[in-house]
């Protein structure tokens, strides 16, 4: 059976990932996601009233005209977990294929969320909820099933398109946790029993960290590090202020609970924070604490702060988006004094996430830090761990795997070639059995 | 009554560290300590045989000349723990002065270890033990009070002089850890009763991190990132090679822990290894397994080495010197295959440490590991927690203690100016109530 | 004769600097800056509508409060140059003081242009210019002096205020500069003649570069570097833009002549591009082509854009605002297409400028690069020398003047700290004969 | 005919090139170069005494065993310039081929030295001198050409095989320098000849610094920058030193005249200095005054110092080894005091060099300035420019010689990647016409 992967986005870029893999007559898509910096350079952007070739051109969604090429019928469309660069795009580009998505039940129902934002499309695809240990007939003879990985939020998965000539894994994103705070850990076991029973024809994999040395650390090891720097201001009686990615439920899950341990009254806000932590909570992902706050709205945040204010800062810990120092987000607002919430001299300000390392964030991130310590507070930062696996975890899945061919994927081709040189390292050869593409090429693994 | 400081040592420099403290006509001396660097840059310098004027000039030592423009007899000299740039002078100084040596037990140990290892002068002042919490009488109205702290060393305190005037904190080096892995948690509550009894005259600190963000994190925050490491190579079956400072008992209780959760048997080599857990263990300060192999001549490393050769790395963990990638030490060596442990392709080396920000530090690591990488060894690094205050911890003690008079030490004077302006945004102004001082200079601080 | 030295603003911070010096009677101030990140960071702020104390709250400008307590009366302000902050305050503080300002041609030019754009007070202090190497009688016994020095604006000057007690030289901005593009040499002969005749009682310096090691280049070398990347384009057909400071009068003579080397009409775009050539042009300072366009009106410059548009770029190079990448700059409008002007794939841009070291200048500055990236455009960058003394032009001061008393400014407590290590390598003592003030401060110099 | 290029050393690292090209029968090997940090890392390494296989295992010489597999007799070794990584492997491989080895006259010059020097091989092909400009036969059809180059040693040339399917260019390792100091300009006329009237069927380009923004700037702006400093010191009475790469002789040259300005005799001491400056002088390729002092041996070396102590060392300007710290390297000896040249306070040392960023380098240059300093040295840096082209010259380059096909070289994988992306945004794309390629690869391209 011929076997084809067309390596359609993230393959020069970390954002809008997309890859076709190819079986027979049957193809399924991984990911459609959105590279949202291409979206913010502009100013006034709104890419929900976008046409998907503006963005093409601007290099914000996947180009996905080299489908064209591609003998057979999409037959699912699969994204693997909920961040922008795996989702963002399905709005835009899933009403082309006459496909159902399928997923993962958190990630289907961001998915549910963004088509209903969409002002320009028309999507109507079908949205097929699949748990991790879950498989699904492709065509007569190929098979999808979804492997329990962990990553920075919950429920994502790794897709794995089994055919005749081996299974063809699909690894983004993933970090290698066996104590995860929420959720099962990775499950290596099935990984390799894949490996074993039927052998690895090709393997996708996430090169973000490839230049990183050694393991990324569990998010066990974020949280003792988190419920120290908590612990540690068990005493403190002003304001203290969490921020961390609205999407990463693990982490504030652990936030809410330090809280309460510090004897203060935790309270989401923030339109993201919002969105992502209610989702969890409605769907069973997460148990918070019956009377915990989450308000998205200006309005309702403001009452919230007025009423931490009236009843007292050291009551509450208020847990805000604003994690990079995004201009409009709520923590960057609190520093500028655009809320109700006073900072003073003291209050203590908790980032639980670490800068993403290009200019523009860092930039940005350092004029919401000036802001809030000319109002006197006191920054903690870096208390985080990437979602990311560093190379140690793909020697790891390697040895797991035992691919026959490596694609790697999910960063620009500097980045790239430094996980070519790790497999190199055991034994493989580029240009034989990695295969180094680019953006809109086709790799043929068999005839 | 007078009080005077003498800032001698380690107020240009991290390193030789020592302050004397005058109160009427009794003088307590505060560390004696070496500046290792100085020493190594030279080829060839052998310490032991040197003379203390040649040290002196080398930068090596504190120039301990001023103390002749100090009126008052030194009735004690108090090393704070065991770590070179704190101790290292002492067999080079301490006969001078008619006084004896008084320190936490494990300090003694050490102190005794390097008087004994002196060639040059005859050291013979009484040692006293005295533990965190106990005090001794200096003068007719003066006291000295350990403090019990925590630091990347076992037994460390803060000495305190009671004096008519109001206490002099020494506050050298300390982290805030109140969940530390050997010992007591730091005593902040003893530190607050002390501010609010008798009031402090002056606190001198350690500023080495004063330019860091946020907490230094608990000793336990750096045992779970280890066990994470640790517990993720329970399946490998090569080698595993473990290094960390030979000093840090804690981190070395953890490392000897973890081996055998993953059922290695652990073994210390070299001959600093050997020295510090060997006192560490005979002083009752960690309870190691009784069969714990600790070897530090070359010829029981060797036969170690074979034996573990011989019986399969597989069921080892060698806790080896060379965290730095000092040349001449174990794991450096064994990068360079001058040991019978044969280094293999995947075996797998964990620098629990991190490197000192030096270009000559960072230069050997590099060399080790890349000596180590030729071998094929996989690298983790940086599993580590700093044993100094960040800027929080700085903000706490000053909370604590509201020390009338600031004294900023164990740094160059940039690095002390970052301390200033941390002070100077809690209300001390520099040249009024924080005395940035030199190397020579006497504070006087009351009349 | 008392002479003491208030040192009001820009000793704890680059940026609104302020220093007075009393002898006996009298004061004279040196430099009313301004600090314009503390303005920037909020979003609009009109500075020219507000009030002296809410910009003093803010940071922006001197807090010259501590007037009160100097007894006196000021004969003179003095702006050494035209750079904004060490103009930028006067139209807020000024008024104050019944005494004329007092600067070299240029600067005067600049601050009265300054003080016509003021809207909330009316500065009506006299204007005098006064010549490097001109004198004026400030009291009975003193004498305020103009030395010739060489910094990144022409016309710029250190004052000297010449008292019984010896010179107090103010040091700020200046580089040795032997072979400057415009303008005479550095005035060595005539600092080390006041020290020889007079003797410096005290010397005020500028620590910018303190840490950098070597000598800074002579703008002779940026000129050369620039020279060599225009004339490896002399054979490009298609669109060159450059950029630099406004005020950097010499190099934009360079960028003008070079640009007629290669075949190009030079034509400068943008409101301060307009207003200091033009102002450099009218008051002879730079002998600009007769034809040489300069536009600062929007209208205006988009005619001119137009214009190159239709009779072709390579026949032009545009001279623009926006080195910094600020977000309002030609250069940067240029990136978005906000022009008349298309960046097409190849189209090169010199940033003759480096990027002042602070995250949020990294992050504008990159994005404007991407921005015009974006486009195809190639990015030139670093074609630039300091204004500013590094270490060796600091070793010629101190041994030029060799002042009794060293006041370091121009930097926060940490860069200056790194000047007092190179005064302490000379034989000065800090708390001796340095000074390490602080903004509000006074130095008591003599009785 | 078969056109086919086997990238046999120097695509996975800087350092041993070897490049064969076979055109029909006929093979032309480019480079044999020596990796010298895979030497250096091993401690007392002699590798005069060493057999190429070891010297092949350790990664210090090209692997030529893929020249097995490559059918056609080797015609010619033409090393491209003076430097190890191009001719170092020369005196162990060479020997293999029955081949004369073909450069241009100062390149054989070094060739011949460096073969008298080896120990372990008998090396007797021919020697044959040919001039940039010149041709020789090589097959038939084909046609060996030497393109005048620049680069940071003299007499560089760019070989190019003309055959009847194209050009092959090779294009290690230059900067595009209009105006050297010593010899012509690079020949870009004959590149855009070749071009047009052959086309180009390959392009093998050194991507040292593909990563570098805009141009490498002309040894002219290096001089330049040079004069500044050392006319800066005209007036110093005190020591000077200056240290630069031996074997960039127009740095030496401008060295030795700038000296002579200021009135100080110019002497050059070190073993290689003598060494590359002498074979320079008697070559006639620069022009030294007839009394310049070249000094390798130890004892001459002494001999001059203790004349430099003796006559004053105001007097002289010794040019010295050791620009990147090299612990045995004259400069280095001279900071430990280990030569008869007293360095006093105040003393300058001019690095015309940057130290090669790798954290070995950076220790030692480190430690090396440290010595100096400890003994009061001042240190002028990174007076230098790059002899690779940046990006700019790579774009130039492209347009010049419009290659159909391009060999990225010279670095490590993930830097080959940078210079892909830039060649990319030229229209090229990886796996079609531009080969990224690994030591060993053969890739064919015609048939």
């Amino acid at each position: 059976m011929e076997v084809e992967i067309a390596t359609i986005g993230g393959y020069e870029e970390v954002g809008r990932q997309c890859t076709a893999v190819r079986a027979g007559d049957d193809v399924v898509i991984f990911d459609m996601g959105l590279n949202l910096s291409k979206v913010l350079i502009h100013d006034n952007v709104e890419t929900e009233q976008m046409h998907s070739l503006d963005l093409i051109d601007m290099g914000a969604i996947p180009d996905d005209r080299v489908m064209s090429e591609i003998e057979g019928d999409v037959q699912a469309i699969v994204p693997t977990h909920g961040h922008l660069d795996h989702i963002g795009a399905i709005s835009k580009l899933a009403h082309r294929y006459d496909a159902p998505i399928v997923s993962a039940p958190f990630t289907i129902e961001l998915v549910k969320q963004q088509i209903q934002g969409e002002s320009k499309f028309e999507v109507d695809n079908d949205l097929i909820k699949m748990d991790a240990g879950e498989t699904m007939q492709i065509g007569d003879d190929t098979e999808l099933e979804f492997v329990n990985i962990t990553h920075s939020i919950i429920d994502a998965i790794n897709p794995v398109l089994h055919t005749p000539e081996g299974a063809v894994v699909y690894g983004l994103d993933k970090r290698m946790d066996h104590t995860p705070v929420i959720g099962d850990p990775i499950d290596m076991d099935r990984f390799r029993e894949i490996s074993r029973e039927e052998g690895v024809l090709a393997y996708i994999e996430d090169c973000t960290n490839a230049a990183k040395k050694g393991r990324t650390p569990s998010e066990r090891v974020a949280r003792e590090h988190l419920r120290d720097v908590m612990m540690s201001l068990e005493d403190y009686d002003g304001g203290i202020v969490a921020t961390t990615f609205s999407s990463h439920i693990a982490r504030v899950k652990s936030l809410v609970e330090f809280a309460e341990e510090i004897g203060r009254e935790p309270v989401l806000l923030g339109r993201s924070m919002e969105k992502y932590s209610g989702t969890a909570e409605r769907l069973g992902f997460v148990d918070f604490p019956d009377d915990l706050g989450m308000y998205g709205h200006r309005k309702s945040v403001d009452r919230t702060f007025k009423r931490i204010m009236k009843e007292g800062k050291e009551n509450y810990l208020p847990i805000v988006t604003g994690h990079q120092g995004e201009p409009r987000a709520m923590l960057t607002r609190m520093g500028r004094g655009e809320t109700p919430y006073d900072i003073e001299d003291g209050d203590k300000v908790i980032f639980s996430a670490r800068v993403i390392p290009e200019p523009t964030n860092e930039g940005q991130r350092y004029q919401s830090e000036q802001l809030l310590r000319m109002q006197g507070a006191h920054i903690y930062d870096d208390i985080h761990v990437s979602g990311h696996l560093s190379q140690e975890g793909h020697y790891q899945m390697l040895e797991a795997l035992q691919p026959e061919n490596i694609v790697p994927a999910h960063q620009n081709l500097e980045n790239l070639a430094k996980y070519v040189d790790l497999c190199e390292s055991e034994g493989y050869n580029l240009g034989d059995d990695i295969h180094l593409s680019r953006n809109g090429n086709v790799i043929q693994l068999t005839e």
